[in-house]
């Protein structure tokens, strides 16, 4: 498991970018060695499906996907991979108060990265089902 | 070609969405029988990849694909359709000053759409491509 | 779990199409109630990359992955269902004597179902990853 | 275009491969400089959904894309290349006599590859769509 300080130093990554800060992004825990990391989106304003809705917009989702899987080989690598491709299916609607990424590598070679993100609702219901291949190669 | 009523239409439901104010999406273009629609994003900070970073994050290009999917086949049908499954693969840094999103549909069945989307930036270079399948029936 | 003889029947139904006979697919086991399936594919001239490699052609891998994955539902429904899109990752190359396919539901609704389908070797290591979205409705 | 000679060679080696055999694939047409090359599959026993069913396997499918990527990135780099990964959406059902499968380069870095695989039938109604990301560094 990675240390509180470990965890702050995620969360400062994190928080260097708006889009993040507007989606309101929190790292949750990690372990370097066993390859996850676990983030957590509220529902606010900003990640709804429209004006109104009770419900995450599904591109919101994609957004945490995408940086849940980039942050599981960051807590692993120690530096930020660009995406190569990202896939998530949608499995039942996404419902407040707010919904959490668990992001486990499966793959983290010298070039290439496969990260699987499971996101789950706040009573533990799978909701939708990332998988993102990054590319691993420093600088 | 929709008639500008018909785009005013479309940008008053897209607008309807905070996360779309927030990234400042904007109907473009469209075209119904041909199954078409531009949406274009502008670089901002809420775009941006990082704080200071002149490049687009690899969430909102996913959000902007899922929406632009989503609103070929509204521009189509005529409501809105949930997505099933989205795919996107980066293939070069998205640059500012904006970048466009060209939504095609690939089939609309009664229960199923499938939609390519081709994001390109300012100097018509692609950086991306999407592939989005939605659920069509009727709320 | 299956009975010998719900296996049996599902073998019956694997052996009805000359290209899973070709590439020897099999039934190995199976739990309707917990949604999973396990076939086996042997190595063979025509599940090889090419004349004389020692390692499984990707295609013969995709072909075992939609398989597996339509016959967990097909386990669960009674019937067959058609793919509606198939995804798949190699992770490394896939050797002799044989892989295995752990094909389980993640959902199966009244129009869809999402199975993940993980692919691994004699030795346990995982080799591909796959995740197909099929269309559950009867006939 | 690639001369006669040159389509012979890619025919050749697309002949190294049992299973490429027994599927009957063949080379149509390609454009080096242009980077797509088109590939048929004919309607056969093994290519075939189930014994006595007039449509293909989403699985022989499946292949056929990857095949097709594949061979638009040798064509253009002069060795054949790993699939990373492969998505493959199916529209409608595929029927005899054929499918073809024009195969579209979208990018050919350094690293990585992103291919289109287009899969039409005989009447020229496109039965199915791919897209496979490829490892296009020399072995």
């Amino acid at each position: 498991m990675l240390s509180e300080s470990e965890l702050t130093s995620l969360q400062t990554l994190l928080d260097s970018c708006e889009l993040h800060r507007l989606l309101g992004l929190r790292a949750v825990g990690a372990d370097r060695e066993a390859g996850w990391i676990v983030l957590r989106m509220p529902f606010t304003k900003a990640a709804s499906r429209s004006d109104g809705a009770a419900q995450f917009h599904g591109g919101a989702m994609a957004t945490f996907a995408d940086v849940a899987g980039d942050f599981a080989l960051i807590a692993r690598l120690g530096f930020g991979v660009p995406t190569i491709d990202l896939r998530i299916d949608y499995l039942r609607a996404a419902k407040p108060p707010y919904i959490q990424a668990t992001a486990q590598i499966r793959r983290a070679g010298k070039t290439l990265g496969v990260v699987d993100i499971t996101i789950e609702d706040a009573e533990g219901q799978v909701v939708a089902l990332g998988r993102g291949c990054y590319s691993t190669r420093a600088g």
